[in-house]
């Protein structure tokens, strides 16, 4: 691992201590146990959609990728968990040899997802597949929850692009995910550099409130800014009153006038208001950008305004109303020995309290109707059947502990698009209900 | 700045990334304008509390100082920033040499804000403070929205421990950050390893049920787990039946047992039953934690219950309904000129649409009654009344881009504690309200 690069964030840092405390503690008893060893598979899954959610999107399994693939304890990391006592020093010896060696399968990034659905599967010792839970989840559940958000987002602006803006509102780096995120579930553009930087999303941006206050009339602002990124920029209009601000803006750039954007104020109305001005001022062509606290609905609500692209911050980097997608990672399988032959037997936690989960490896198909639209999620522990042998939804990701399943973010963002298209029309409703196709166990 | 530590949450790297689009095409026009130097006051603050809240907590000001102190634009920021067309040549050469050389005032981390609060305020050139917005925003409005949801489950909670545990729930490195920000908040330890690591918080954690289920039996796993961990361990009793895994633990454990975790089901009936039943067997020292998808709400109606500690995971990495703050960063004021002795011009939006701002650098201290208890947050632009002089609330952090006001998280821990006895008792009350305390401009 090249640690020079890591200043920013180009190469996932190693992972290893992303890791919750009782990973390793669970480690260390196991090895001591002598069933360490045991060959298990994980699943992470989640047992119901966020409330009121038609369909999950699956995000992150890159960042997984990337994320397994630097788990590593190195020096820095073995003294600190010497010096606090978490474990024991059988313990630390072999987590300093740790590599992961087993196989992950899951649904390809940008799949739909529904309750149960088996999004990522980790099979291999015990001991290395325990430690990947906490990173796994952390990532899944993040990225997945923005994702989603982003989708329902891109359902409603239809044609017209979302530019992701909502790096302020959340954690720096997630942020840089979120950005991620929302580009594969249907967003153009964002205004996060790190998130260009890393992933190569096309970033954008004009100007601020502060720039028009910078200066000494809105008309010097004006100017100072198209001087400098020419007739084609953005002006932003809402900072004095939004019919000068107009009038100076094609004033100042002339009917070549990119856009304006707007950020306060009853945004249906203004832009009505806006392009009716605009075209009596010739400028026919200058686009309206809004971007005041919108969320899906908000972004519907404009369908018939003359909008022409929606910046989204807030709700987009909190998931619009369900910032984590409560997905877990749970030990479905296990051998009954340490014997790499041996047979796995199903297992699952059985107590009350609705945190029963179904044991067993499974295998995942999305059957569809005559005209190949999405008819039931089929989750099984058997066989599969030969009617759905072609409609399996878990691809190979990690071999033998080589990741085998890289791909360029618009392929997901393709996908995406390409699954949610295969879902029944009342996928993309707004409004509340259940999953849109069921979950059906065979 | 040490790049080869950065593999892990060690130092902050190079945060010049982390920045909106638009702040380095606002510095570009700038520059071409020549208003670049202008001097300029920047505030952060909230126009109102997340709903029904009645207070904010300062929290991310120690990272915001290591933000600042790395904000730094290397070759190969610079690089794609000149490949992506960002900005100009001439505004590529100003990066390269970038260090923010003004000054930082702000509210100490720990204590609690109000509407209009100005938790943070940077004075310096236009140019070198415009920068900074996204980066300071992103950090101030994730870690103070998990921090005001921890001091809320810290009061519910009394004297009983909190234990930080939704690494899982949230992305990697913002899960440090909530760990961190928990902390802040009164919570005693964390489950995430990256915390410890990064702040010394205190990482505490045994075993999750894919333990047990890894074993041939319950007693087959609670005996590894004995034998490895400890008689002092927690063991988890909820992976098949509660009363009957209780029983077991104490037989293997002894009535020694360190504890036992509950993470499903009616807390309240089972904790009160398991207290029976562990008194009963003699381990009337074992103590019991709780952990199933706990809020402040939850806690508090367990204060009746026998419980010894409270996990918490999804509500605290979520802020409990607030994952985000609505923290703004505003031109206050400005020079008239780039002369560095011309006078600053008071400035803010004027425009419709409930975005205004005050305009003119602030001062904020809060008014205490006779028992010296607060009374109001009192904002000015002018002189300081002579009565409010000692209760000033903003504190120097940078001082000609040096930062001179690092602290220990642990007095940060205590200042939050402090500030929040010294409101209005209502301040604690879970239900929903208003500001505990009102904010007056004078």
């Amino acid at each position: 691992m090249n640690t020079a690069d890591l200043g920013l964030p180009v190469d996932v840092p190693s992972t290893a201590l992303f890791t919750d405390h009782y990973e390793l503690t669970m480690l260390q008893a196991a090895l001591k146990g002598g069933t360490a060893d045991r060959r298990s598979v994980f699943e992470a899954f989640t047992r119901r959609l966020p409330e009121g959610r038609r369909y999950g999107v699956v995000a992150g399994t890159g960042r997984v990728l990337d994320a397994i693939e630097n788990f590593r304890f190195d020096d820095d990391v073995l003294d600190f968990l010497r010096a606090n006592d978490v474990v024991d020093g059988p313990t630390l010896e072999w987590l300093a040899s740790y590599r992961f060696s087993g196989d992950v399968w899951g649904y390809p990034e940008g799949e739909v997802y529904f309750p149960g659905s088996p999004v990522l599967r980790v099979e291999g010792s015990f001991a290395e597949c325990v430690l990947l839970e906490t990173v796994i989840l952390s990532v899944l559940n993040h990225d997945s929850a923005i994702a989603a958000a982003a989708s329902r987002m891109a359902s409603a602006a239809g044609e017209r692009p979302l530019i992701e803006m909502g790096a302020r509102r959340t954690h720096e780096l997630a942020a840089v995910a979120a950005s991620r995120a929302a580009y594969i579930g249907g967003f153009a553009s964002t205004s996060d550099l790190a998130a260009g930087f890393r992933y190569g999303i096309p970033t954008v941006g004009t100007s601020a409130h502060a720039f028009t206050l910078l200066h000494d009339s809105e008309r010097d602002a004006f100017e100072a800014q198209v001087v400098s990124l020419g007739r084609g920029t953005t002006l932003l209009v809402d900072t004095y009153d939004v019919a000068e601000a107009v009038r100076l803006a094609v004033e100042v750039a002339g009917p070549e006038l990119g856009a304006v954007r707007i950020d306060s104020g009853d945004l249906l109305l203004v832009a009505h208001r806006v392009r009716r001005q605009l075209d009596e001022l010739g400028a026919t062509g200058t686009r309206i950008v809004v971007t005041s606290d919108l969320d899906e609905y908000a972004i519907a609500s404009l369908a018939a305004a003359p909008v022409d692209a929606y910046g989204v911050g807030t709700q987009l980097v909190t998931g619009s109303g369900h910032p984590t997608c409560s997905m877990v990672y749970k030990l479905v399988a296990r051998a009954e020995s340490a014997d790499p032959k041996a047979p796995l037997v199903p297992v699952a936690k059985r107590s009350t309290g609705g945190k029963t989960s179904i044991g067993g490896r499974k295998w995942a198909a999305r059957r569809v109707d005559g005209q190949g639209t999405a008819e039931a999620e089929v989750i099984g522990t058997g066989a599969v059947p030969a009617d759905l042998a072609d409609r399996q939804l878990l691809v190979e990701l990690v071999k033998g502990g080589r990741v085998v399943a890289r791909e360029p973010l618009d392929a997901v963002r393709d996908r995406h698009a390409a699954a949610r298209a295969g879902l029944p029309l009342s996928a993309t409703q707004l409004s509340r209900g259940e999953a849109v196709i069921p979950t059906e166990y065979v």
